[in-house]
């Protein structure tokens, strides 16, 4: 880590994020015990694949005990980012001074984050520390948007239930519930689609989500429903964000939310046509391997449509990111890297998320800019902070 | 950038450069105007994906209001490598002597472009200052392959209309032409193949080539004409270039040559047979993608007649250079290796893009040989120059 | 190189070795001359691949005559990751002191090495300056197993010749052979199996292991005895090594053992049955492509009875390793991650490979974790280890 590289991080680490996706429940934005932190699956997956069986995963163990085990097998997996991620919660959150986490470390931090959390000003604390302006959130399409500031939490509507739903009764029926229309053929799914459009963009939406398998094909013939979404964002100006290549159920028995895989022979050819249909509908894509990356980077170098969107899922960790990053810092218009989102389920996750990416961000900008000159230290700051934040106000009307 | 590097990137510098590849026009080598240098589609491309409409780009509009436009939309991808190259070009062949090139230069850039590029001697100017000794050309079967030097000029016969264009008439018309031959069978393809390979080999001609899309089958079944190809480059020992990968027309509404883009699920593996048929035949191939250099490394080092060729157009920055190049130092033989080509359509890229390829040539051979004492630095340079002159002297028998 | 990667280089160094895969054969482990080491295949396809004819390579050609042809080609591949590996033997083994090999070595390194490899303690002296404790073998299915120290040298089970050859005759008559079973339906098929993991069980296996082409689909439908092969490695206990993705007979007239290549459309998606039908079979799973390591990463992550097994053949080269090796530390739990073995045909191999790997594997914990404090050097030193040894004890049982 250079000088220089520090400094970088220091001046992205005082710019205030607008982070463009999470799950966050806007009603229940931060953790009230440690157990909501570490029951993330990325915690309860790593755990589980070195060794711990799924029995503290049951319902009905105190969450206590949970994170007992979950933290006692940290010794199995502290080598990774997402230990890297709990250090640093704990570090910045939990006035942890240690190195290193280990199973001695449970009851301690468990209790402190008890105390911590049922602070009244919590979230806003969270906020001021991880110095977040505003996040986004991925809505299902029936959720009422009522009870939070949407300046702050901005809704998106994620579509998945839709797009796979279509033969659903379940769905059906929600839908029908949540627009007043039974969607049975073309235009009753286009009427009830309009009547979310409309209830969401009423609501200060700022994009359509959706997470897709490698193998789709989005095709007015092969998901109509699809087609109407991506028509529905032309006329309401709402960016489309694609998800681009997760398989799910591979591991059957694996745990909550930590059994999907992927095939890397997944090719963003299949969306030449989508991406000619739409000029007009910002696609900002997010691709699960970084073995995609290139043709992210060549689709979006070619389609002005075409947006790199953040370092999702498997490709989150400093190998890939820096990998991927580079590639899109040498050949896209810089006007349109979305730089970076955090994926949350709770706001605590923002900082240590935020922070990995900034370290990587930091160092390129440092070695592909300043050190050759390309760009003086404030001049990279610049344009750092058009990947942290100025993209995402202007790509998503912000 | 270390010292050592640095040392190494002026040595390798001094090399007088054969440049294996290009779309150089040799009765019109060099630019006339600032808008020949940025019409190129790299910049057209760029600007559109960044926002610039495509009417700047009409045939009516003036030069000047042209490259007004692309410079003009230059700080919205003046992070790309593009853009380094053209201030490459104005660094050393306008004077510029600013940091960064913005809207407020396009004018005094274009006054200086007219002046400079008027000089008679000009070409001989981009000769010398990008230490140039030949090209390679890329010409169509019915190019006369007359008016210009073909010892500076080294034909190459490009056979894309001619694989590509066995049901086209207007392509048998000027085959025809060409050769008095109407290819109408395989016996008279034959006879018109064999006349132009005459007339190119007569004529200097040291390669033949073509691009190739991903499913491309260089089958004798499949592909008649190409495997005629393969045969004649056989008997006239010409190297026969593959640029493999590319995907015409996927942006239908794209810039002229800003069209193409790829799918990544590409693999030698199509070629296995054309590769074991003709074990005299020299393939110096190109891939498209990053994501294919491994299969190049690998084929390179188990097939004799397979050759690593350059990094071409999507991975042609250096982010992917470095990668494929370290595979390629590592584990094929040296002898092996071509470089580099600039791919250009005016003399005036030659230098920016060379030097591109040769900073991350000198940060390789400092990191990988001379750091850790494999090389001294004088036979660093060596390896180097090998990359860079000696086997295209050897491969293409110059 | 840094003083710090350089110390963390020596610490690992003085880790004793247990190589959890290689085709040594344990009744003549090492080499006799110098054509033992260059006979390898690594050699005669890179001098072959150089543009030495094979003639050299028949079996009537006198070792010496041997050597020196493919010494004498060195000087067209001593860019590679092989030639380091044979520059290192020469120093490490022959008392080489030059900075390089040249055809004008080749005698004299025969005799030293005649002389060398002639000493009665030859084995002994290898073994102790490689700080090698144990090295797993691969042995066909009939081999009798005797005659040498099983706990040095570990058998290991292959299974290719029985999965692939269910319909051949030969191996059926060595089956029968081998367990006094014929082989013709699923009964007696299991019958057989299970007789040769009773034999080899009992004569200290660790493992089972085969290579597998890029579209081998491993169900039960499809490949029954493959499928069995599982069942048993459950019944008896034994890791079962999964090698994915080589096309054989790729260059058909290429050397002995030099004609294999691949396909980089590969996916550890065809596995995803097995390793669910399977959760208490351990897989150690190496992959032929850097292309597919982030799969093996993931997949690894997600599923507990998958391991990421060292850098196999075209991707065991410096470039790849640390690309791959980045990203299994950064993600996969660090008791899952089996570092690295020689694959070695003779014991010489094993040091000079696992020095390349060292070398990778001190600089990225330098990096990654030492020079970020997230590890004090002792500590770094200890996760090496993990991958050098405790995890080839713990998951082989060793």
């Amino acid at each position: 880590m250079s000088k220089l590289s520090d400094d970088l991080y220091s001046a992205l680490s005082a710019i205030p994020l607008i982070d463009p996706h999470s799950h966050i429940e806007p009603l229940s934005p931060v953790s009230r015990t440690l157990d909501d932190i570490l029951g993330y699956h990325y915690y309860t997956e790593l755990a589980h694949s070195a060794g711990m069986s799924q029995a503290p995963l049951a319902k009905d163990v105190l969450p206590r005990e949970r994170v007992r085990a979950i933290v006692g097998h940290m010794d199995r997996y502290d080598n990774t980012a997402q230990y890297a991620w709990f250090l640093d919660i704990a570090k910045n959150f939990l006035g942890f001074t240690g190195n290193r986490i280990t199973a001695a470390d449970a009851d301690t931090l468990f209790d402190t984050a008890e105390k911590t959390f049922a602070q009244k000003d919590w979230e806003e604390q969270v906020f001021k520390k991880s110095n977040l302006e505003a996040i986004f959130l991925t809505n299902e399409f029936d959720d009422p948007l009522e009870g939070f500031d949407t300046k702050r939490y901005i809704p998106c509507l994620r579509t998945d239930a839709l797009v796979f739903g279509t033969e659903d009764a379940a769905i059906i029926g929600r839908l029908a519930k949540a627009t007043g229309v039974e969607a049975r053929d073309p235009a009753s799914w286009k009427k009830a689609i309009r009547a979310l459009f409309e209830k969401f963009t009423a609501k200060g939406a700022k994009a359509c989500a959706i997470s897709l398998p490698p193998n789709f094909i989005p095709s007015k013939e092969s998901s109509p429903v699809f087609w109407m979404l991506a028509e529905h964002c032309q006329e309401f100006k709402l960016p489309f964000d694609l998800m681009i290549g997760v398989n799910r159920k591979v591991y059957r028995n694996g745990v909550y939310q930590g059994q999907d895989l992927f095939d890397q022979r997944t090719s963003l050819i299949q969306y030449q046509e989508l991406f000619n249909a739409f000029p007009d509908v910002k696609f900002p894509v997010s691709v699960l391997t970084s073995v995609q990356n290139q043709e992210l980077v060549s689709y979006s170098w070619i389609f002005p449509n075409v947006y790199p969107n953040g370092h999702w899922w498997y490709s989150n960790i400093p190998a890939y990111i820096t990998n991927d990053l580079r590639g899109r810092l040498q050949a896209v218009p810089k006007t349109k890297l979305v730089g970076y989102y955090s994926d949350a389920y709770k706001l605590e996750f923002v900082l240590p998320k935020f922070s990995m990416y900034r370290r990587v961000l930091a160092e390129l900008l440092a070695s592909e800019f300043v050190e050759v000159k390309r760009l003086t230290e404030t001049e990279a700051i610049a344009l750092g902070k058009r990947l942290l934040r100025d993209n995402v106000r202007e790509i998503f009307n912000v």
